[in-house]
């Protein structure tokens, strides 16, 4: 793995201070792109795809009693989006949330509609995680949703409208808004088991010995991609908690079981982040134990070799001295038992060595 | 302890994304096998225990006067389990669930019956934790349970259904719940016994000194079977907790002491979990120490050799120059007096070591 | 202080598994004792003390307006407890948690007697600590007390229902249960200040310098003892909280000032054990820190040593060589010269390490 | 970066102590400069701005129909805020807490006002964090805003009051306190952002193998800036959310939307300063490592030269030996099969370095 | 700073153990001073002080409707405290928590009376913290305080009583009792500020590069002391929030907002221990960086003379044996051509250390 580069300010809430409230700042990345708005106007037995051109016809299945769902990509048009607002009504407020894409998951409940901002979690080619913020109007028979850009993890209930055959065409708008974010929240089912796969992978090697020095820095990364994961699908238990307690007119009791469904999802998403936080802290700490050790081995090298030719070579030192009197230089043997001594020592320490387990 | 591989990519959870809600996917290990189904229908006096080879003979029982028991074993007939869950009109959530074997323990309430989740822990034969969902629909009459293989821990359910003379035969369906989820909690406490053993081994050889490399790995492959039983059994709590509250009218007050006493079993276990957790970390914090005051030691052994020697072996290498005018060289008794300058630099220096308490 | 062995495997959840719900288990220690019970019936103006030799007496007080205490030591008579269970129509679970000494501590509240089960902690002869179950019930009129061994801290109790001055004796058996609960509570100061003194002990071996290597083994050790220390005290809080409510007939408003004075020590146990806790990491960073200081002080007398001599010994070394025309060699000062630079060069680097502060 | 010095003893919680409640002491920085008070009164029509230099001058608009914001700079004339205070009939405390700089951020709900006290945060010309007590009163119609110097975030305030064109204009003083409260809160993001991208600087460093020592100190630097800053912010939360709930008559409904608004903001930050400060734990930790595998590398070098170097220099010692009778030195060829030998050796050591992967 | 010794054995809980409820036992330190009793008894227009030497005086004051604080210094005369507690006809658990001094602070609420429990903090002569136990109670016209010996906060208090131009004069026992407990938690402040200049001291010592090894010590006991001052401070806050409440028929509506004034205060003490102990904790952290950080550069010193000058010596052992055959030897300019070879090494390893960064 290569370490990416980490890009640098990439927030930027700065934008906003000092605007008076409800002033719309497009806060994501600016692209050339206009407004991609497409709707989905169905009952039990029709269904009406269209891509809107004019802006204006967005109000007209606004009253209708089939559902409509809205879909808006590219929130960089602050005058479209805000548009589109004064059409269904919306506060304000609504209306800076929708554009300031560093949005924290939330819901807003107003009388006639709901509010909701999440987060939606995918993996772009670069197996970089996107965090997109999605918006979500749920009215009385409609449902808005605003993405950043074009690209999302909706086909499946674009199909499952279009095919019909299943529950969706024949229940009601809160459905469709549960059918969105059962989606949004199965997406982070394949973020979190990459992220299991990445901590796996680290592990197996750390216990394949391999301390290679930038493990460091993957462990860091993958630390801060949890975090970034966590912040973004924690904040929504608390928002589906609230849907779930069914206490909105807008949401139906028949559809709370399926809300409850999503809440027992996202609780198993929580559950399997904390665990993987635990595990990378573990991580860290076995890498820090293996780089003792390793050291460990390193200087059990340096102080067997050295423990044992430093005192040889001492000896060695001492007849080599040029005094004029040095009665052991003039023995016959002085050399071979000199030598004798020598590995009985060498043999000594190495037993001494191999006693206190270092060998 | 050899190190079992890690066996890596086993959650799946992608192959759910996308389908609609309802849709049943099972996310278990493929056996051949087919269904097994075996039946207990009982009352005080009699007892009818079969084996179902027919499906359709789930049902004979529903609206019956005496408690029945149909255990189903095998969970990849997904057609037969739609089949069971229509004859007992679950709700299309609950046999999603029932087949989605990464479920988080949970609990739903439905008008008619009671729907549970958890796991059935125990050791395989290679000593590896087996987690095994297990999932029981609770009815007026009537306890279905469905587990991904057969095997499990009711035995000693069975034999007191056979057997007649306790409390069982006499009770309704709730206490037969109850008798199943305690011989699951029962088995919990072997799980926790083993792991507290590998435990106490693991610091047993720390307090021998032991510090082989390997007991990093070990270490941290403990702390993952602990990580990995704690989320199977801590979610248990607050369903037995629901349970134990008595508010929904499938559960007798009569009944509820019995589930308070699992719930206080449950605490147990879960606090055994929480200091054993404890104590892997302090293990890991003993290792640590250990490792250094090996290191302490192992410089120590190098110091006090190099500081010795070093030295001496300078002082021989003076007297083994060869300038033609060395005084000394020329003395008599050089040699021996050198020979007892090194001896008391030798002797000073041990003395001064052992002053340091480093001998 | 010797490494006292630890004992293994002393927990045996075990036996207990697939036993149907009521089954007495004893799991506490086997020995040949028999049956102790002692009785205690008393008015404000009579005593009548006793040593019950046929179980059946323990009925005879059941009924009277007198306050009776009957204390049962040694649970492995399984047959007796269930005697004593049948006549004071005890629940099957109430007398299956009296056996089974791994019970945590608990209350159970029955319409007409209140079950407690706690532990009771005091020093053996050897200084280890040891945790006793002791499971009271309390009843109108009557207190039971079932503990696992003979010897206990209630003398004190004792003594005053003998002499009858005290409040004890005028008052009725919730007040009787609290001056037992009082006692244990009471024991409890004595085991946390003995541990208060190991861990200074400790922490004055370290701020003294001393390091010794099972410093390593006696932190651990003295925090297995907190550990186990805190998990008997700590639910006994919840437990007196419960009662302190007075919401159970039994606990007359009179007491409960007594009880909320229990709860308070309890506090305080369990603030001191947190604090003892929380030293306890601090010591073993502590260590740590000392062990690093240790070893940087070892390191830099190796460092001086070597780099003084080594570069010495290279000098002497290129004198030592046997070429044939080494000019300085023929000089007649050139040995002295020599050792004049050696001393110049000996003092330059010993003013370098004391300017870097390691001399 | 260069460290700066860190002021001390800058809180003086002292000079309190002893005099009696309401006793106004200001604890902020002295200044010579006098008090300066603004005033704006207006109506959605009309805009009257003015300073005033008669402090009676102030309440005059106590008791108009039209909106007041009387803004005072300066919190050192202890007469002129208590003068002040009577003429807006504050109770004592409230004046001695918004003379008391070290106060933590709070809200006081009185019968006919609102008290609220929170800090204000920006940067200096030298960028260091500067944390400015500001308390606001919010009475019917008025609200007054005590900072301790001038210069502060209102301004965009100030501009909306002129220009008119929005919403405050036309809304109550309950308005007015939210937009000042949010211009406050928005520059928290500012902050935090570039607190946010100093821990991105260190952690390039860190990527980047730089471990300089004095990360030590920056790190350390950075964790008290985000303590100061969480400790300043932190308890608003709080404020707001007693705010929100609208049990006040002063807060209308129709403003509690806006209120929530800012509950969100504060939150956003706030979850952003925690997951600062994990990170600042991780830098920690990463640089720790990143010193650990320097020291691994360094001893590795040491370990690798010494234990080729020494062997060989104890085979030359061997042979500098002055033994009258060493037969190797005879031989013809002697010195080249040492210097062979030597030379297998030394590629010896070097494959076994190798084979260790040290190299 | 000299490390004070610690004193041992201080706590001695177990006089208690045995005995009694409502016996009393004298915990604190043993003084032979006899009973300082002091009393002030007051209208909004008299003041009476006296110093009462007989006992039986307490009760004067007890039912007249003047206000009457009795001040007792020493509690080692049991007999009088009991005599006093007879008068004021106090609970014996209430006479037993004032002369037992290892009391948690708490309150109790009697239908005559509260009873409040609270540690005064101050340093002594010898700049160590002296907590000193002071009971209130607090009845309808009088305030009984019992200190554990003379000399206390309070002189501010009588100053205030004997000038009787402030409030206090003119309010009920309740207020009194604020101002006395105020006084105390002023003095708070000035404990906190002293360690939070310790630890600025600790910490700028660290930022100099300063290690010596007792940093270690005064880290910890810096870290005791917080934990001491912790403990006795943070169960203060409960106490507060609870008069706060008012539910008590003495505290009286007028006097609730000094008691939340406290509450303010105490929150902002708790808040600051914290972050000190944070702040601890990080020093620690940064004093064990900077021990590696020294020994890293220890070994550098090491390996770099090592490295350079074990080859050299090598080299010169080489030419330095008595080989009969040994060419160089022979060369005119051997010894020259050598010596260049060594300076051509010396020099690429001082190049090879300054690219690693090492110089």
């Amino acid at each position: 793995m290569k370490n990416k580069p980490i890009k640098k300010r990439t927030h930027n809430y700065k934008k906003h201070i000092g605007k008076a409230p409800g002033t719309l700042v497009y806060t994501g990345v600016k692209t050339e792109k206009l407004l991609h708005i497409e709707s989905f106007d169905y009952t039990k037995e029709t269904l009406n795809e269209s891509i809107l051109t004019n802006i204006e016809d967005a109000k007209i299945h606004k009253s209708t009693d089939s559902v409509t769902w809205i879909n808006i990509d590219g929130l960089n048009s602050i005058n479209e989006i805000e548009n589109i607002g004064k059409q269904y009504e919306l506060h304000p407020l609504v209306l800076e949330d929708i554009v300031n894409t560093t949005q924290r998951p939330k819901i807003d409940e107003y009388d006639d509609y709901l509010f909701i901002v999440l987060k939606m979690l995918y993996y772009d080619n670069d197996e970089n995680i996107v965090i997109e913020q999605v918006s979500f109007v749920l009215g009385k028979n409609y449902v808005l949703s605003f993405q950043e850009a074009e690209g999302d993890v909706f086909d499946t209930v674009r199909e499952r409208l279009r095919h019909g055959n299943g529950r969706i065409r024949g229940l009601k708008s809160d459905y469709l808004l549960y059918a969105l974010i059962d989606a949004v929240v199965d997406h982070y089912f394949s973020i979190i088991e990459t992220l299991g796969n990445k901590i796996e992978d680290l592990e197996n090697d750390l216990f394949a010995g391999n301390t290679r020095e930038n493990i460091n820095i993957e462990v860091q990364q993958l630390k801060r991609e949890i975090l970034k994961v966590r912040r973004a699908i924690f904040p929504l238990r608390e928002i589906i908690n609230r849907i779930e307690k069914g206490e909105h007119p807008l949401i139906y009791k028949r559809t709370i079981t399926y809300y409850r469904d999503i809440y027992d999802h996202l609780i198993q998403v929580s559950e399997n982040i904390d665990i993987y936080r635990e595990m990378i802290w573990s991580l860290m700490d076995m890498y820090m134990t293996t780089i003792s050790n390793r050291m460990n081995e390193v200087m059990k090298v340096l102080t067997i070799m050295s423990s044992i030719f430093i005192p040889l070579t001492f000896l060695a030192g001492i007849y080599g001295m040029n005094f004029e009197y040095i009665p052991e230089l003039k023995y016959k043997n002085g050399y071979f038992i000199l030598l004798g001594v020598m590995f009985v020592l060498f043999i000594g320490l190495l037993f001494y060595f191999k006693r206190k387990k270092w060998l």
